[in-house]
């Protein structure tokens, strides 16, 4: 009964306000007309023993099939012997780079208004390799792991979206003066992925030293490619920059690929079930996700229509400083389309 | 011939612009009359033996003898086979803590006006314990050590600054959400010394979200007491926030009293010996030392003459936009002695 016309994409709509901020992308998608048919999944109540976690294996096989998804918050429940949801997606789908747009939203006033960065976080190893073992009592130690293998296809993604999105430089984050092998090997192979894209520049920048120039000038950054923590740390910094994760976009790119597009804040469970939250992460991870299909027409009127409510600012969420529904400000970007 | 009145302190002017913006505390001090004798050491021109650095052996007994010292920047030579300056006197002297104290400097414009913390970084072990080997072709592993003697030995020290500065809370920086074990063992560490200040507030903080927090609102926080990698990037973080590392001042304590206070700024060898550079990290940093010394009140008499000074914004070096020598911003500064 699938309209074959249509693009299948799994949705998670996930826990706490992640129904309600669903429910907004899915009305803006029907109002944009955009070729998508979704396939929802829930988080499961009980852990799956085929995934370890309260992820069930069929909603991981529906974004293998699909090789494209959206997802809303996951809170993990609490308790043991099972894995985060959020590592085991990366995990399972081989998630191997996260991909996070950075700009000042018009009209969205915070100390900054220069910011348009795009952050990629190599997603799959480093300090998240989940090695760590008590050496005598007292004495612990966690295992930082760096292949040649995932360097290279997180810097050859780096260097291909600059190339295919108009950007021009790429800066690999690191802290090899500290971690020569390992930060080492990670420089290594973006000098050789950069030596590929001559028409792109090509810097490396220490991490301490990145974070300082990002908060007294963020205007100097562009595309930053960087091991997992390191882009764990500095997304969010960026995400600060212009308003927090609320309002910034994610998308992870896998394996055979696979884009899995999330809003990356929280479930707010304090606000859930409230039409109080503001559905601007997942709407602009959603356009990322309409970009990786390459459908810009659609991407760019959705963006378009986001950012100019948000530039008006008769309709805002709370979180914003204004008092509109979830609701009233989807029906805003709505009469925007 | 030592004058017994007098406290002997280690001085290492160090290179490029060292030795002028030493020159500056050596002056400032005298007409603020400080009882302090400097015992002057310079980076060596060899590899000591001793030391396996170019620090030679006598440089790093004198602070061990004086047990109290100032440091200006110091460029390790290229070359291999000898350890970094600033790794080797961590290692030597054991400095266990690096504290650096961040706030805005009035009349000294940011996009932030409103910071007042202390970082306060764990300064041996963690990431850097320089552990690392290829375990097969294109896969490397660095280790982080993470020890109980050493997170509650920087526990103590962050727990007893906030009590002995008046500072009311005391913020743990972790990823222990991932690093169960090492950086749960090190908020472990913080949780036993919190309980035995019941009057200071203690809370925990991801780093990642703590580096959001800090870039939207610095205001939040009070004392950060974190491991070592994760202090390298916030405390440069902190810096950017105020102006830079020409703005903020470091002091590291060691085993037994030691007290080595630095700036962390590099050593600008393009404008070295021409009389531009910013002596303001080196003298906050002096005043720092005095602190440890207990000579509060010519530590406060010269804090104010410095901020004073760069508040008028009659005599700014080229760093913060004027146009004043080193030797014009220093007499200015003793002019407000
Ligand atoms: C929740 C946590 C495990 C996760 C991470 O550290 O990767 C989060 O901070 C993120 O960035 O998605
Ligand atoms: C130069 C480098 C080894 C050093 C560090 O990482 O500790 C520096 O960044 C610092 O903070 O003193």
């Amino acid at each position: 009964q699938s309209n074959s016309n249509l693009i299948r994409a799994t949705l998670f709509p996930g826990d706490g306000i992640g129904p309600e901020i669903a429910e907004s992308v899915r009305q803006i998608f029907k109002v944009a007309e955009v070729p998508i048919e979704w396939e929802e999944h829930y988080v499961g109540t009980d852990i799956d023993p085929r995934t370890n976690s309260f992820l069930t294996w069929e909603s991981l096989e529906s974004v293998r099939r699909n090789k494209v998804g959206l997802k809303g918050p996951m809170a993990t429940p609490i308790g043991k012997g099972h894995r985060s949801l959020n590592l085991t997606l990366r995990k399972e789908l081989n998630l191997y780079a996260n991909v996070r747009p950075c700009y000042s939203l018009p009209g969205y006033k915070t100390r900054y208004d220069d910011v348009n960065l795009i952050t990629i976080r190599e997603n799959t190893e480093g300090e998240y390799s989940g090695l760590e073992h008590q050496v005598v009592r007292g004495v612990v130690e966690s295992l930082k792991i760096i292949t040649r293998q995932a360097s290279l296809r997180v810097a050859e993604y780096a260097f291909h979206y600059a190339k295919t999105h108009g950007r021009e430089r790429v800066s690999a984050i690191h802290k090899a003066n500290i971690m020569q092998k390992t930060d080492g090997l990670f420089l290594k192979c973006c000098r050789e992925v950069a030596e590929k894209y001559p028409e792109i520049k090509y810097e490396e920048v220490v991490i301490d030293n990145c974070c300082m120039m990002l908060v007294k000038n963020p205007a100097l950054f562009d595309v930053l490619v960087m091991p997992n923590l390191y882009g764990d740390i500095i997304s969010d910094l960026c995400a600060g920059l212009i308003g927090g994760l609320g309002l910034t976009p994610s998308c992870n790119i896998g394996e055979g690929g696979i884009a899995l597009a999330e809003a990356v804040h929280g479930s707010a469970p304090d606000i859930a079930g409230k039409n109080l939250a503001n559905p601007t992460a997942l709407l602009l991870s959603s356009v990322s996700m309409l970009r990786h299909l390459e459908l810009h027409d659609k991407a760019d009127r959705i963006q378009d229509a986001i950012l100019k409510t948000i530039a008006e600012g008769k309709y805002r969420t709370g979180d914003l400083g204004g008092t509109a529904t979830t609701t009233e400000f989807t029906n805003a970007i709505c009469d925007h389309l």
